[in-house]
């Protein structure tokens, strides 16, 4: 079997059990709610990453991009929603997995685009926390949005939101509240839309869909009443922007770079590895937290971190790894392999083309592949 | 013929008569001065982008990673410079393109490097301006080093640097200086190396290889004496940073990003797009720039730029566009198809598996694939 000391590098690493801790932990705590999960496979894309969270049933998933409902659809899920705002000239393509069994959802906050599209199941997007699309709960054009959607042949399916401010929340009572703030956001709107008589008629949805998610919200909510789905990715992985907000600790973090030591500045306290921003990405998330991890925080073969040691600078195939306050580097010889914790998994995943499955131990009994595109 | 109104989007779009005119550019500036390029080809990673540049011959190329030397190798290039520090567990790797009959050169400043590999040949890397790795010219480890690497069997073939410290250089005086140093320093390294006996006997390289280069350096150098190959690869596409950096203008920029407007929050001032860091990269390289350009530069279908008009936020499939200065954002409906700019042409094209190629009109008469991974 390869080991970790055997692959070319930089590459790709997932440790199988933190996946599998990851996703217990926030199933159970969901199915405590009351309320079903549907996998963000944006993170992932991967269809062996996906099996291992939710098992070898096809549930519900949300995906970010008709490559992904097409690729998801190919290895047998059927229940798709596609979370970003839907243009007109994507319907072909959309029909297409419609006519071939998909039941695919999707989502729009705009009157132009409910006036231009037919023949779809649609969620309407809310605005929970300003911090992207979506119209706000209270809205005047939510009732007019709803009635074009219908008077175009589509079907109002429900509402969903999405309180990704939850990245720039901190502390636990601040997440308990935009988690409370999303949720209710989003019942409001589905109630004002029973109230306009949606999702009463017999062409429409009889239980109507109230989606929400993001991974800090789906892991402080403390009442999902009137929720019918929670929607996240990065917990299958997690990274250090969520450990720095307090959603996991470091040791949950599922997903490194492997990569070899191939030279040293002691002049200046640098370790230089193989891995650039190419293998890291350029996500930079942890620059606004209280603490900023570089481009990732090093770890040895065995993923035990140095936790003062992160990549401080990268260029596209070079990475430099420092104290991140001038202390001493241990001495890493040319050819030592480490393990480079990222800052954003769904960006650090997408630099490669599939994932190394360890278990712990240093043996890799199994590749996962990973597809990109849209 | 397809057109860009019915490409999916997001994707990438190449101008074809910007990248032969700014082809056309370095390469007689260099011949004028002397001196041949060797073509970075980690910026294209493309086989006809490159045939672009460099025409239907085979000349000598500098790659970031094996994955490029092979891919290359299989299309008719053979003397590949891999111009990142090499490991040790590369070699077998490395050999086996070599048996194939590739002349790959190798690149190294590292005195445990040298004692572990044999056989190859290999230039040692010169640090000229402190921002990566390299030995100093002046540097007490230099002709250790190069003894180290002749007792194991290889062959000292020259030295190489790269002042990617002009990156961060303001003004064509600036450049010109940055230039000069980083031609002096490698010169003087050579000329160290040529004293101890070095590149005189039989068995080493008649003349060494003296290779310098970036992209801003290649533009501003005034004299090139001493060395014999320049490197550079973003100039291919320009960006957002080289116009920053002015080493070329907005209009000479041949890459973007093709994508469509979904969405409004007439609120904010935002505009909402299909393209997201997924597709733009999270490169921020502008942002330490004059003038910071936020995700892009927003162009229309044309390619022609509204200047005040800049890519503020993303998530991963999502894009935000507002003025820079808070200023009336044009009306874009849904469905609008509009090009952005990018930072950096390497990151943003490493998000792609291939190029939608134009010129200068709307029609996309070739599609160019491009390769990822190591």
């Amino acid at each position: 079997m390869t080991d970790l000391t055997q692959l070319d590098t930089p590459c790709l690493v997932v440790d199988r059990a933190r996946v599998a801790a990851n996703a217990e932990r926030l199933i159970s705590r969901l199915a405590a709610l009351g309320v079903p999960l549907r996998l963000h496979v944006k993170t992932a894309k991967s269809l062996e990453a996906v099996e291992a969270v939710v098992g070898p049933g096809r549930p519900p998933i949300t995906v970010s991009t008709l490559r992904e409902a097409e690729q998801f659809f190919d290895g047998g899920y059927r229940d798709i929603l596609y979370a970003v705002g839907f243009t007109p000239d994507k319907q072909a393509r959309a029909k297409k997995l419609i006519e071939r069994g998909a039941q695919l959802t999707l989502l729009t906050d705009s009157i132009e685009t409910a006036r231009a599209i037919s023949g779809f199941r649609v969620l309407i997007e809310i605005d929970t926390d300003g911090h992207r699309a979506g119209l706000k709960p209270e809205s005047e054009k939510l009732i007019p949005l709803a009635n074009a959607l219908r008077q175009s042949g589509n079907t109002v399916a429900g509402v969903m939101t999405h309180a990704g401010g939850s990245y720039d929340a901190r502390g636990d009572a601040a997440l308990r509240a935009i988690a409370e703030q999303e949720r209710a956001g989003a019942v409001r709107a589905a109630t004002r839309l029973r109230e306009a008589g949606f999702f009463g008629g017999a062409a429409q949805a009889p239980q109507p869909i109230v989606s929400v998610g993001s991974t800090p919200t789906a892991h402080f909510a403390e009442r999902l009443d009137g929720v019918t789905e929670v929607r996240a990715g990065v917990f299958v992985f997690f990274d250090l922007v969520m450990a720095g907000i307090g959603v996991c600790k470091v040791e949950d973090i599922a997903l490194s770079v492997l990569t070899t030591v191939n030279g040293h500045r002691p002049d200046k306290g640098w370790t230089l590895i193989d891995a650039g921003w190419m293998a890291l990405s350029r996500d930079r998330g942890t620059a606004r937290q209280p603490v900023d991890q570089g481009y990732g925080l090093v770890c040895d073969i065995d993923g035990r971190p140095y936790h003062d040691l992160i990549v401080v600078e990268t260029s596209q195939e070079h990475g430099v790894i420092s104290h991140r306050s001038g202390g001493r580097v241990p001495e890493l010889p040319v050819g030592t392999r480490l393990r480079i914790l990222p800052n954003h998994a769904c960006a650090t995943g997408a630099q490669h083309g599939g994932y190394n499955v360890v278990e712990g131990k240093q043996e890799v009994p199994a590749r996962w592949e990973r597809f990109g595109g849209w």
